[in-house]
């Protein structure tokens, strides 16, 4: 069965600015979309901000193996209850995919625990992309590096946790570097931030970046659903596994949960 | 100079329960403030949910090295801003301990950036904490192994990220095991979960209990303030480390921060 | 097509010891052999330390895609260069699964860079294997936790580094606790230890261990081979990426490799 | 007490190469051990390949609480008993810092399980090292980047284990990346390797380079030792925590060891 993968855009840019709508006329979403369906195994579906519950209602989230996340400009526009609802269906398996500015998302933030700040430059400058870590699944078929000859520049710090994996750091013309593919697990859920891809330049029409993507979504999905893990049961005293006996002062209520 | 740590404690079962209240007649706070005051290197103060803001005003975090968190009853009454406030802190270098029911706080699960879910059982059960981790700073002087005659279960699974370290891990009694002393970095400040400390049991009068936060409020330390990380800053084409000349589409405006 | 996986047994107790030979009177290796062929994506050999070159020469660990190892009584038996070989295949893609008392084998010591000890007893006493990771692909279609009724008790602490992820961890009836399923990478080689296995008892006969072994050989395949992690080499100054010119001191040889 | 810190200096291209002994007349060890000084809290000795036993007798390890290993050409001239003895008093507690070409030495590939392999030119360009962690206390006190006008490229892949945590990434000027600070541990001593230091340059005269080795000293010092990581005992049946009773099969022997 194939990977169900939603592919969520902000769609702002491609509307109100000429350079954005002319690399992406369909949107970046739909560029997307596009370089993961050259994998046979991928199903991907497109949705935007502005559709309504932002294109994530509860039954499109539940039909989707994995989730791939691009914003930037209006992060303070997407409603709380909706990054919760996402939040929930990471931590009980779906995957997420972060793009670029996205690092700067509510639910990327709320992934991470920390601010996921960084410092950055505009300049159309080359980066490239070494792979640190050869024998990751998202590495699989890529080159020693690859280039992207147009990016925004981002440097570090890159505030967030230390990853479980650091897959590729970017080279920057102007003399910075840059830790650019990194995977986390949060619940159940497989997470990846990918740096590139900012909306002036044409990095999701580029052949590697899509075979990153595709490798991202494969390695991502988890064909298991975990709801356990939003729960925090109670084991009666009468059904431990070994038997005791209760001891010592207790509360009336304990009460527990998400 | 010494450590300057805050123990925050929620004090509500010390006032509504009589068992907890012949434990910890001045609260829990108190006996906690006074198992790190064995430590000539620590100087413990101590405050409560009940205090203005929590008791965690700017001023008093500003001059907080590494806070200590108790909670369990209305982890939901502490205000949102004051959470915010105290994450903050954490990311520029103030250290947190983050104590038994405590996994459930919103400080805790937003630094996580999981629901830190488990499952749980309240009868006086025995707890024995192995140190996996010998060589680390937070088991130092530790035996093998402690115990804790009457103590609540925790099991797994712990919905919380791979720590950077595990230190110990529990056996109880019922049959379960928990992974007891877990380690993170957050920004520029350091995380440690540590299991103990049901408030209806004396875990907080225990010298070996004493030992580990001592260690820990060592560990977590960090000298130095890293506001930096709190902010995501412009490094302007002109200010380039390597000469660089500016290429490509722009946007006319592009907003980062926190 | 399906993975390759080399099921390699000591072969000894088998032969020596009555006990052994009852319950795995074909060696402990065909019994491993067995749980593993109940998936169709996996086809499982077997060999022994008693074949020439133990069993795994050049040849055959080519088209090894992982290998399973089980010793225990004679790992100092086994010859320095086929630990280096095994390292290399390892380092180059090959996954491999440790098990049980093959923490001391030389290969698995080799490529931790630890002692891999851990204190022990032999009581037939009850373990019981806790799921601490339920999203992780080795973790799949298990229950919460599973029992061995009679298993040799393994005691923390484990010494070897910190893993990618822990798996399992495992209650034993006499008060210990172990981290039983513990994932690494080394080059491009995905390596899992998986603590039951002691050769007195069946544990290769029961089910739920049959799965975490098939979930095991399914994680850590990789369908790539990378060979270049073997080789040092110099990348010459007129072949720089960007164009730089040589200065400073040089010395006139530089030797470098494996 | 301070932290008693020798210096190992392979010590043959100082005796060998005209541009070497212009840089570093009394040898790289003495200018590292100079740097080392200007810590009150530390003490430096130096020793080198030369001596008795290479420098490192067990009664000198003996009294070493931080060992820092500098090493290139004959890699392979270095003793395997020797390795084995330095490994071991790593594993009880002593630190260890790896710098630059002692990423080829036997000791650290024995340490990292892996063949620490990179690719690599001499060429004198530009290394920028990015701090990526500034929480870390090995980047205490320092800028955000520090360049070194001069230095040998070394490029990823760096076939190491994913570190505990990644302190330095540097920047080439011919284009490459390479993670230059990376954290472990192994047993209980903490393992630093810090990638700047090529022979034909003035590296260890520069003053953040010094600032970073006084800091990985301060980091890596543990003042417990830990000889019980170099055991594997036998927990009588008799003797276990929790009363249990002898069940099942059972070997006649069982041999655990280092």
């Amino acid at each position: 069965m194939p990977i169900r993968t939603l592919v969520w855009g902000e769609n702002i840019h491609e509307n109100t600015n000429d350079v954005v709508r002319g690399i992406y006329p369909r949107g970046m979403h739909a560029a997307i979309a596009d370089l993961l369906s050259q994998d046979a195994n991928i199903v991907a579906e497109t949705t935007t901000m502005q559709e309504p519950e932002h294109g994530v209602t509860e039954e499109k989230l539940a039909r989707t193996d994995v989730l791939i996340w691009w914003g930037h400009k209006d992060h303070g526009g997407v409603d709380d209850a909706i990054v919760e609802r996402v939040a929930k269906r990471v931590w009980a398996g779906m995957g997420l995919i972060v793009l670029h500015s996205g690092h700067h998302s509510k639910i990327f933030k709320k992934l991470m625990g920390t601010p996921a700040n960084l410092h950055w430059r505009e300049a159309g400058e080359r980066e490239r992309l070494w792979v640190v870590n050869p024998g990751h699944p998202i590495a699989k078929g890529l080159p020693r590096y690859f280039e992207l000859e147009n990016e925004e520049m981002y440097g570090e710090p890159f505030s967030v946790p230390e990853p479980l994996e650091t897959v590729f750091v970017s080279w920057f013309q102007g003399g910075e570097i840059f830790r650019s593919g990194l995977t986390y697990r949060r619940g159940a859920g497989n997470v990846f931030y990918f740096r590139p891809g900012h909306e002036t330049y044409p990095t999701y029409h580029d052949a590697t970046v899509g075979q990153v993507l595709r490798n991202a979504v494969n390695w991502a999905y988890n064909s298991e659903s975990h709801q356990e893990i939003l729960t925090a049961p109670n084991t009666p005293v009468d059904k431990a596994i070994e038997a005791i006996v209760e001891r010592g002062g207790k509360l009336t209520s304990h009460p527990k949960g998400v």
